[in-house]
């Protein structure tokens, strides 16, 4: 059992900033559709980034397992809120990746590694939403495509 | 139907950054219980801030709508990650609040703020596990700590 603990600290009308030992703070505030500043963390875009920062680091965890060499891996994922007959919540996070490979001939493995990220992903198994990943592979012959959703 | 939009780019090793239009940058890794690095903003950590920030963002809104003066608000959480039946996953966010109001008198309201803030938070509204608070309030006469659970 690991525990994850931060702090929030109210700073003025909707802005807050948020903390975790040793790390740099970050600030936070309400989203701007709701009345929020602009061009600060919201708590929605926080979420967003947790899964795809998570699937992120399962990816290179077992990529590096399987011997995997990347050369870049980047990721852009978009939260979706929605009012549902349970209030308003996040209702689909779909992320798409785009991986480039030093070495061609590993794209069934770098997809099988993404495939499991993504299906062990501890930040996804807590959600109630679906999780819909897709991956630009390059540097491992033709472009391909893989969907995963769970 | 809102959307959030964010990205993460990985730097090296199990290190990353993640990206929202206008924001700062925050630097992202595996978590240290996993093989990364020390001090850095980990997936875990995004989601217990995210559920924290949003739960005092709507604690803010309800505040305000209600006429409330907040002196001081300030939250301690903690997510727990736990191997389950179904993989690892967060079982758990605790969330602890202190607030000091500016009026004595507006305890009630400013729990009433609280507790709508939990109940409708679209974070915690998106988890499956469940997410606890507790409030410890001051400035409106003595202490009081009040728990709510969904």
């Amino acid at each position: 059992m690991w525990t994850y603990e931060t702090s929030v600290v109210w700073k003025e009308k909707q802005r807050g900033e948020t903390h975790g030992s040793g790390k740099p703070p970050v600030e936070v505030a309400m989203s701007p559709e709701l009345g929020g500043p602009p061009n600060i963390w919201t708590p929605a875009d926080l979420l967003t980034s947790a899964v795809a920062s998570s699937i992120m680091t399962s990816t290179l965890f077992f990529a590096e397992k399987s011997g995997i060499e990347l050369r870049s891996y980047m990721s852009n994922a978009s939260g979706v809120m929605e009012k549902t007959s349970g209030g308003r919540t996040i209702t689909r996070i779909a992320v798409e990746i785009a991986i480039t490979l030093s070495e061609a001939g590993q794209g069934p493995a770098i997809r099988k590694a993404v495939e499991r990220a993504e299906r062990t992903c501890p930040i996804s198994n807590a959600l109630r939403c679906p999780v819909e990943v897709v991956l630009h592979l390059s540097g491992a012959g033709p472009v391909k495509k893989t969907e995963v959703t769970t």
